[in-house]
């Protein structure tokens, strides 16, 4: 098995265009750059080495067919190859790697399936660059909406058509990435896990049962801006003072929640925008971002509703106002309980140690599993740390989740 | 006197390159910009028409000169052209116009002085773009240092000597601007109050004893980045929950301050910069800016113990680690007495209400002060905002200003 460990390992350090893991800025490969385009290039040569047909559809999404039969349907498996700024090399990129070295295992020992297999390298799956994930995955599954999302822009107020465009691709035509029901059976995703459960537990796979979706709101406080050093105390409109118990409000809620559910509710204040943020003037505009994540539905909009009433509360107290805008409010998904059975079976066959847990972070299986059964496989990761240049997952982890999504690929296509 | 609002409105029209001073977003009018040296050029134009001789010194401080004896001695008044970003268009052209009515007047009435009179327009008085405030009359007080600020930049990540440079300035000569002592025997600047001291006291002039500093610190929150999603509360390093109670404590502490004293402390929590400021990510990193300022500097350093006492206090309970850099820590500037009394008089001849009060704000004749004699007039703004579209000043209060310049300059210059 030593040998698949060199090949996975070669191979992700390929696909991270990099000659070590180790990368002090991390990785910073947003969706629709360059950079992410050079990573699917990589994932296309691979794929061409173990024989398989390549090719880009209409969202950019990477494919890579095994076509045994025509006749036949389709196992697919994979993740993505983009990453946030200053991101991990292995969130995304381990499960594609993972889904090459599972095929690779097949044809090494001549595994001849009845069913086509495919891997797909999703196009732009985090949210990093233009506020709106899982594209490619939301385009093959009929989830995107098109016209709202066309406008997003970037930090340098690039928008998402555009760059699509720039990219090579024609935003016209994105929705032809779509698949029809019977063009896909089943999908599987494999995924560092971005926390510790696994590691706590000494767990060697995770198998998820529902992924948390994010409800996420801008809220906005407005005061007035002035000079910081002739306006006295009593009479300004401070909105960053203003809204910086909320900030406290939102941790401490949260906990409060928490201690009464044994379902778990996270929520971050992840963003704040201050207008003008000069050192010599009153802040007058504060814009916070808050992303509120739970496998229950319910316990998020609690939350919601306990924020909604404090900010009320503020706006008694203080010289400001405040508006809150929901940009998503997601229903949980919960994933195919059929194939989370396959997957345990499999781990024990394997004495692979397993448990189920629910995911916090979305995925694009969330969006393929709202019209095919999937299955999503966690492996751990060092500290739970992800998104962050120190994300680690050991080879030897990613080797166990390759053999899984190698058997349950010859279970499912033969 | 109706024609001399007339011109005054006009030339401060002409100053701000706008046809109404009713503009929705203010004037952005940055230091060391197209746009300063836009309003430089109408001053010049504007002096001309005065029968003055104009010129640009070392540091792009506009200069208009009524020489009338090459051996007598230079009064100097004036003050700055540059606005903060969608700042108003009174403070610093308030006093720029005040002074060329000034001159107007004793040349409409052939006054004939024995001593030299120059107006200035200083360059880049504002800290907006370069969080460095005064650098025109820092450069003419011989205050420049020019070494360490060279690098600072601007949003766009411009240095200052590369503006400097592209302002078709010589950065290597910028200290050429600096005067000898016998160059200039006074200087005396008006300005708008940026406060409501004189219009909730009724009066009409305000003669300035002493001018507040600031102390700055730059306060870092080190926590650690982590998905929003899959990071339980109570494994979080979140910077941004961290350091929001110190915005809050600031705020108090700075009251509480106050209750105990006459003389006002006034501080601000004015910037912030969270990293890595992305919906899905735990802050890491937050950066406040917070900007201090009394006339007495025990007040300014009894806060910043009282704030260093409290992030211990965070450190102790919250798995982050600070770091406080003092950016300035400047003592306060005291103006001439006798300047003031003269002022007074001036006021009492003329039927003008007046009262003696401290700034907040900082000012080009701070650093004047430190060399020459100098006083400060404030005439009353609106609701005492400044910095911001809704800045105004009366015309009628402009021309008490004038008169109060005009009359100054004829007892100084006999």
């Amino acid at each position: 098995m030593n040998d698949y460990i060199n090949w996975i390992e070669e191979k992700l350090l390929q696909i991270n265009l990099v000659k070590s893991m180790d990368q002090a800025e991390g990785f910073s490969r947003l969706g629709y750059t360059k950079e992410e385009k050079a990573s699917q290039e990589q994932f296309r040569l691979i794929s061409q080495s173990l024989g398989l047909k390549t090719y880009e559809d209409a969202a950019g999404n990477q494919w890579a067919l095994w076509e045994v039969d025509k006749q036949a349907g389709w196992i697919a498996t994979g993740s993505h190859v983009d990453t946030v700024y200053n991101g991990g090399g292995y969130d995304g990129s381990a499960g594609v790697v993972a889904s090459l070295a599972a095929v690779k295992m097949l044809k090494d020992e001549s595994f001849q399936p009845r069913k086509n297999i495919a891997i797909i390298a999703f196009a732009c799956e985090e949210s990093a660059r233009f506020n709106v994930s899982t594209i490619g995955s939301k385009a093959i599954s009929g989830l995107l909406d098109k016209e709202k999302v066309a406008s997003y822009e970037d930090v340098n107020g690039v928008t998402l058509e555009k760059a699509f465009t720039k990219r090579g691709l024609d935003w016209q035509r994105i929705q032809d990435a779509q698949l029809e029901d019977d063009q896909l059976e089943q999908f599987i995703e494999l995924h560092i896990e971005q926390a510790s459960k696994l590691e706590k537990s000494g767990k060697e796979i995770g198998i998820v049962r529902s992924i948390a979706q994010p409800t996420r709101l801008h809220i906005t406080c407005t005061g007035k801006t002035n000079h910081t050093g002739t306006t006295p105390m009593n009479e300004r409109q401070d909105a960053l003072v203003a809204i910086a118990p909320l900030i406290t409000f939102i941790e401490e809620a949260t906990i409060e929640i928490n201690q009464e559910q044994a379902v778990a509710l996270v929520a971050t204040v992840s963003t704040i925008q201050n207008t003008p943020n000069s050192m010599s003037m009153i802040p007058g505009e504060v814009v916070v971002g808050i992303d509120i994540r739970s496998t229950k539905a319910d316990l998020k909009h609690r939350l919601v509703e306990k924020v909604n009433r404090f900010v009320q509360q503020i706006e008694m107290n203080k010289p400001v106002s405040f508006t809150i805008k929901t940009l998503v409010d997601d229903e949980p998904t919960d994933l195919d309980p059929g194939i989370q059975e396959t997957l345990t079976n499999i781990c024990e066959k394997f004495g692979l140690s397993s448990m189920s847990l629910d995911s916090g972070a979305g995925h694009d299986v969330m969006n393929m599993s709202k019209r095919w059964p999937c299955g999503l496989i966690f492996i751990p990761c060092r500290d739970g740390i992800s998104h962050h240049p120190l994300e680690h997952a050991n080879m030897e982890d990613l080797l166990k989740g390759t053999k899984v999504i190698a058997e349950y690929l010859k279970k499912t296509s033969c």
